[in-house]
């Protein structure tokens, strides 16, 4: 029977743990805080917002978002990234992504400062991740999030061999990356790969983080495999009100009896990265607080 | 046949490239620099630095070693690494590994200027690399010279699958993230890595980069493979007038009838790095003069 890694469930943990903490900090009079910058109004990134604005409140993280114009100036955006920089109540920065065409997104997250950038997308960041410089780096959240996973359903990683299906810079790079910093043997799969089924049937852990709805089925797996699926792809649905189901970049029903455990879609990864915002966050206050 | 990759006769090529380049700019008054900051007086830092000393004269590249003694402070070592970023005669800037003990190599390596950084040690240049902002990003020289040595030898990286063995900041991970920005699909083994050479014999290209001598035999690899031999051990060896030769990770014997092709130790990667210093140094002063 396959392990459901629960991210919903192990979230939950997260912020009861944060919670502790963060009343202590209330108590000595100090609040951590979290500034989101909005460009623009795309439904999926109110969406998101949304969903960290009540999750802070929830935690007494302070919450603060600056929204903007969809034609908002790159000068105007650089001041707004500049006094959450230098604002004492803000210790982590999101920026939202992605940005109108207009706006170099590299160039506006290269001004968040380094140690409030909770998504870890700052290149010295990106570069101290590599260099295995953890306790500089701010890590992204959903890789982070995946590790912290599979770490509290005691799966090792030490000697397996993970193998990453994608590979952008928010997600499949830096879980590499953080695997072959526990040990692991990594490889990166993607859209180029030739006779990816070679590589991915000697994954002791898959990571599937391509965005192609339900791509990987069991014959791409070896008995036993461990599965994070990092998808989310909205299908039509009819018997849903809302039109749709959620799916991952994995066949769950086809999987389901050959793995040793997997994450579900929703309540996988998706709750997992959330949890690790607040969790940076809660970090990036401290580091700015206390060292 | 295999084809012997020669980075001795490349690396000259590469010269008279250079030299083309240099004395162009030297006629119109136009001279690049490099510096180079020892501590100590350890005897393969100076082979070293004897060589790429030599180098730079022969090409025409105004050379600056400042030495330093074995119990240099760490306020006076910064100090020289300043006077370097500030010098208008220096483009590029290496500190030559290793230091002793009593001085932090992140620490010192983290303060050379990022556009002067020729060796591609500064965290900035090496998230700029992972986040394959190329064009901003100074690489380490040994990678990129395994690169370009595939280059002049029409070895295309595209779908193929590069393995790596060792997983160093300043070999074994950037030449796997330089393939994986030319769509080479890659794996990353070492010492930890549990049955490798399941691995290893679905390489189209085996970059062996962990210092141990003469480890990969023809029973690691698939009929075909490409090898690149980044190692350079030596062994005790009476017919030789020095006592010993040169080996590298590779058994080259083993191996040899079933490569396709594959680098010598010496005269393989070794040159291919002093190479590329040449290469970024010149690129470097191009960076800091035209644009």
């Amino acid at each position: 029977m396959a392990t459901i890694l629960d991210g919903k469930l192990t979230q939950e943990k997260i912020r009861e743990e944060l919670k502790i903490e963060i009343d202590e900090f209330r108590e000595q009079g100090l609040v951590p805080g979290l500034g989101i910058i909005q460009v623009g109004n795309r439904k999926d990134s109110d969406t998101y917002i949304r969903m960290k604005e009540r999750a802070c409140k929830n935690l007494g993280i302070f919450f603060m978002l600056m929204p903007h114009d969809e034609n908002v100036s790159v000068e105007h955006l650089k001041e707004s990234v500049r006094f959450l920089n230098e604002n004492n109540q803000i210790h982590g920065i999101i920026v939202q992504l992605p940005l109108p065409i207009h706006l170099n997104e590299a160039e506006i997250l290269g001004l968040v400062r380094k140690d409030k950038d909770v998504d870890g997308f700052h290149p010295e960041n990106t570069g101290n991740l590599m260099l295995k410089r953890l306790d500089k780096a701010m890590v992204p959240c959903t890789p982070s999030g995946c590790i912290e996973l599979l770490d509290r359903y005691d799966i090792p990683l030490l000697g397996k061999h993970v193998v990453v299906l994608g590979r952008s810079n928010i997600v499949g790079l830096p879980m590499a990356l953080l695997a072959l910093h526990r040990n692991a043997t990594i490889s990166i799969c993607h859209s180029r790969t030739e006779n990816i089924m070679e590589i991915t049937k000697t994954a002791d852990i898959l990571v599937c983080a391509c965005g192609k709805r339900e791509m990987v089925d069991s014959s791409w797996i070896k008995e036993g495999c461990v599965i994070i699926d990092v998808g989310i792809n909205a299908v039509e649905d009819k018997t849903k009100k809302s039109g749709y189901r959620l799916v991952g970049d994995v066949n769950y029903n086809s999987v389901i009896d050959k793995v040793s455990a997997i994450t579900p879609v929703p309540g996988g990864v998706g709750p997992m990265t959330i949890g690790m915002l607040l969790k940076h966050t809660v970090q990036a206050f401290k580091n700015q607080t206390f060292r």
